[in-house]
């Protein structure tokens, strides 16, 4: 976050507009928390009453103060706020945390004068966190320019929050369960600067390791994929979405006025970004603790040591229940395992050492297992029986997680005092602990899933090659719809514009009469089908507007006319240009290629079976444009529809490689177009291995 | 849990068998548990060596002792465990708990000897928990005949595990969170008393309120169902079911050594049983602390209050994932918490109070929302901030608790020390607070659901009435089978057993050469089907055994040759008894019926739509037979197929009531015939509504 050379969390100067001394007052709050957090650069409190504040001189504008600043806090009324960021452009501010609360979340006025504010802050080259947040914190700078009561402890935590509430709670919570953090921002309403901005200056924090987000709404989804795909690769990014449900993204409208995404969107979105999902606050945090201090697995076979049955038997159901794998233990392992454990024991994953293993047993046990190459990641589960000794087993796990660098090893020690200071030692010394099975394999899940993304990180990063389309064909289509002032595309026209982008489709051409209809009829040759052509009928099979298997120029006249009568009879008001003569092609097994743009990660693209088994099994996969060869594959291979494709049964396999081709060549057109808000492709027949695929039915809607 | 007039939980008089002066030794341990608890009863420690134990006279036997024993607990070796029990029965013992491990857990010899436990038990007629278990704890007696180290809280939850090390660990978890017990038992081998007994002796426990299960194997399906279904109309019984992967069964059968149910089979026969299922441990617990002190909610219309935006966001989002609905407050409602809160305060569901608010302010709004006849249920989310008084406004929730005692109210207080005092107020007072929201959502869905499970087994008590069927039939096919020393049924026979039931089939019948061929085809009427008919063969298509669409006698002599021809060819070992033919019936759509028989809960009822669509989108139903009327609908309309059942898009619907019909009479079919071990309906021809089904084909296969 170096804007100039002044980095926003090492400020070696910073003003605090609206210093109070008045306690209870935000601006009393803090210039305490920065005084008490240890700031060691200098501090100017500026306040047009006050000669001093907390004991420090006051300047009545940043204008008065003798020194440059590099950063000022803005807590003064919304209503003077401008006025305030307009005297720090003037000084020659560099970064603005403006904590006053008024503008876009109140709506109406407070849209504009936001919208003013970031004008100033543009004006003078200033970066702006907020307005409308709680500020910022680093814990090695150290500074606390916020008014979050709690100054948290020392970590490798990044937490950046759209909820101001949420981290002050958070912050309070994570004292007592001994969670440290790096830097603590409260994004606001990130008029400027928005969680992209903030994964970005993580990028080279050496104080961070893992970073963790709470979101209602994002800004602007490209950047996000593009800068969290980058720093995903050196650290894990963990977010909570807010209101992945419809009530609650109403919730969180209500409260942000922000964009909102399609869930299907956001969920391709955050793939491609690499972004991890914890699915509730439990999961971020204990996501957080695993990564802050243990290295990623190299695989999904994580093996669990326990010293009672119960929670292994637990914990193996949740290992699996997860999608991971209970390791395999290597013949050598077992025989090891076998020879020297008690005869009792479990000797198989999950391994049992029985109620009476003290640590010496334990020890053994964990060490044979982590030598195993069948081994990735290791559970070590305690309960506090007779014989058993918490702090030593402990100990031993320490030694041994120190000696197997490359294996992760979370412990899952159940019970109270009894195991109270053998979970201390083992959170001090960097092996997490929970008190229940179910927080210790969420810890091992999050990270598997993030080795995962980065091997698709890896996979989607070879974007596809470009097929040679033509273009001016494409361009020239659109712009004679815009000359007509349409948004919806003839079916003639998106089946010319697919086929410009190489996407083969069923002859089609539009006939203004009858008379034309017939001569098409004859240059495409019999069968043919006939369909209304009107921008106003969306559904044409439902007013009947639709005549197959015609084989004879008579029967193609008497379609014609049934057409147009239905049209008129059902949709007096459509505009009507004729019919669209289509050739009939063999019928083959359909699916479905479908694009709608996102306001926030803008093209997603569907694909699904076709027919009535796409809305009653909703069988249909999601991805963001641009795809990759590797995305295209996945979306027909993570549909059961591709049991289907392959051949089931000794049905003839389908031309799977078609399909990928043609949505490849679906995410360059609306690539190169991005008027296009909406497309399908409704059925494409999908013909046997080596015979391709035929567009039957196209439609396109620009925006 | 009365044997005679002897309450296992309130001994008059307990003597342990092994009660040892060595600190360390579990015999030492339970005496002095049993000192500890506060037993009122009189108490005999058995120790051939000792003239006294911990200050109280020993004796050699139980024989020896000069009063009654009501209980005794069993803490000698295995080898010599049998020998104390025959004592005890000798001596007139009611209960025994046999803490000793050494018989089924060990296999082999184990196996036999705990058989022989048993039957000593049996010919006394004492009733025996264990063996290879923890012991009992009953707060109230108060007793504590276990080796736990810790004496839990009193309280009103009863827990009931399988696991011992389990228990041990969530008593010692238990104490540091708060959490008090009316009883603990740990059920050990269940040679005797098991799961069902244990339900059952809370069932009259006033000082039980809610029943938590740790279970890996469940002992007698139907026993379950009868009395849990009993139990589960007072109080909510809740279980945490280990041994739900492969992975975990197999970890659980290699330490308990018992039989697994298919995970079909247990999900059908927890919900016969009207049992809650808890994911993990926290929720079993997190739903156990919320129904110790709160009503359950009158449907599943959740309010919010808050004073943070982003907590309130979370918390819809889980509430509506979690499949209850967020309550649309009322026009008065939102009408009279906008005429009070500040402007920018959010008067819909949730409602935000924001950060600002006192006490007061919330118990408004608490007050206004539980007023609204569209609320059930509660959920107060508190996140510390300036303004925040916690404990204040804990109080007010408590006032208003009382004052609408039939709304559940949960709190959420996220933080640490600032909400710690607050919390204990909620906790001693009861109500239920937690410090994420997830684990709030997650005791309010508990409660939510247990109220549907009590309509549910509301619902499935209406017995379907019996038809008229003609079981004579039906038993002598069953008989000329067995006569033949056959499991599997002929296709000709398993169509005249469903039909004896009432089921109507395709007219089909056994041609044991050509000539019989012709003429049943001729008695049947063209076309036909001709089928192989072999108890070897099951996969007819696989092999070219069947051969449709025969329109002349030529047609089916040629198909009846080519037919036996590829079964000697392709089975050269099957038994073949000839052909059956079959009259070609009109298609129509496809569903299944299917039966298997469970070794822990009886038979399993499957219903599926037919085709390839069953195998690729496991859109398939269970139920455990008898079925009642309302669980045949359900098995219906929970599938995918239903839609299109119902005719979709314009279809005609099909007879949904015939596919009803049937499940109803092969419910009735297994039901009295319970050798059937597996049978399918596969096609069921279902036609137009009022047309009913036809099975095509059937299959029966006899234990």
């Amino acid at each position: 976050m170096v804007n100039g050379d002044i980095d926003l969390f090492r400020p070696r100067s910073l003003a605090i507009v609206g210093a109070s001394r008045e306690p209870g007052k935000v601006g009393h709050a803090i210039l305490k928390n920065v005084i008490n957090s240890g700031f060691q650069g200098k501090v100017y409190p500026i306040n047009p009453k006050a000669e001093e504040v907390l004991g420090i001189k006051a300047y009545k504008s940043v204008l008065d103060v003798p020194d440059d600043i590099d950063l000022a806090v803005i807590v003064v009324p919304a209503s003077i706020a401008l006025d305030v960021a307009e005297e720090c452009g003037r000084k020659g501010v560099k970064n603005l945390i403006v904590i006053s609360a008024g503008f876009k979340e109140i709506g109406g006025d407070g849209v504009e004068r936001e919208r003013r504010l970031l004008d100033i802050a543009r004006k003078y080259g200033m970066r702006m966190v907020g307005p409308n947040c709680l500020g910022i914190i680093d814990t090695y700078t150290p500074i606390n320019a916020s008014f979050s009561a709690t100054m948290p402890r020392r970590g490798n935590i990044a937490f950046i929050s759209q909820s101001g509430a949420l981290l002050t709670a958070i912050l309070d919570w994570s004292i007592k369960k001994g969670i440290g953090f790096s830097r603590i921002v409260s994004l606001g309403n990130k008029a400027d600067l928005n969680e992209a901005d903030f994964i970005q200056a993580v990028e080279e924090d050496v104080n961070t390791r893992v970073v963790l987000l709470y979101l209602e709404s994002i800004e602007n989804g490209r950047h996000l994929i593009e800068v969290a795909g980058r720093v995903s690769r050196k650290k894990p990014i963990v977010l909570l979405k807010g209101g992945v449900t419809e009530a609650g993204a109403r919730a969180a409208m209500s409260h942000t006025g922000a964009m909102v995404s399609s869930i299907a969107a956001l969920e391709a979105g955050l793939r491609k970004a690499g972004i991890l999902i914890a699915r509730n606050l439990s999961e971020l945090f204990d996501y957080a603790i695993a990564f802050s201090c243990q290295p990623v697995p190299m695989n999904n076979r994580i093996a669990v040591v326990t010293n009672a049955g119960g929670p292994g038997v637990v914990t193996s159901d949740m290992i699996v229940s997860r999608g991971l794998r209970l390791a395999s233990l290597a013949p050598d392992t077992v025989g090891n395992l076998r020879s020297k454990l008690p005869p009792a024991a479990a000797v198989y994953n999950p391994v049992d050492v029985l109620g009476d293993a003290r640590a010496d047993r334990y020890s053994y046990a964990i060490e044979t297992v982590l030598n195993d190459d069948n081994v990735d990641g290791l559970v070590v589960i305690l309960t506090p029986q007779a014989m058993t000794e918490p702090v030593e087993t402990a100990r031993a796990m320490l030694k041994l997680n120190k000696k197997y660098p490359n294996k992760p090893m979370i412990g899952v020690f159940i019970g109270g005092d009894m195991v109270e200071e053998a979970s201390r030692v083992l959170i001090e010394s960097g092996i997490p602990v929970y008190d229940l099975p179910e927080r210790g394999v969420a810890a091992i899940y999050g990270m598997c899933r993030y080795r995962e993304n980065l091997e698709y990180l890896e996979k989607i990063s070879e974007r596809a090659t470009f097929f040679d389309v033509d273009r001016a064909t494409a361009l020239s289509i659109i712009s004679s719809v815009r000359g007509e002032n349409r948004r919806t595309l003839l079916e003639s026209e998106a089946k010319d514009l697919v086929r410009s982008y190489g996407i083969p489709v069923a002859p089609t051409r539009l006939a203004r009469n009858e008379d034309e209809a017939v001569d098409i009829a004859a240059k495409l040759g019999y069968p043919v089908v006939l369909k209304i052509a009107s921008p106003d009928i969306m559904h044409k099979t439902d007013i009947g507007g639709v005549v197959m298997n015609l084989n004879s120029e008579r029967e193609v006249r008497d379609a014609f006319r049934t057409i147009i009568d239905r049209a008129y009879r059902y949709a007096p008001k459509a505009l009507v240009y004729g019919v669209v003569v289509q050739k009939m092609v063999p019928r083959s097994r359909e699916v479905i290629i479908g694009v709608s743009r996102d306001p926030v990660f803008g093209h997603v693209i569907m694909f699904g079976l076709g027919g009535i088994y796409t809305n009653i099994f909703k069988d249909v996969s999601f991805r963001l444009a641009p795809l990759s060869v590797h995305e295209a594959k996945e979306m027909v291979s993570e549909t059961k529809a591709y049991t289907l494709l392959r051949g089931y049964r000794g049905e003839e396999p389908s031309d799977i490689s078609s399909i990928i081709n043609t949505l490849l060549r679906v995410s360059q057109l609306v690539s190169d177009i991005p008027d296009i808000v909406e497309m399908d492709i409704n059925p494409l027949f999908v013909y046997g291995e080596g015979m391709g695929s035929l567009a039957i039915d196209v439609k396109v809607v620009l925006s």
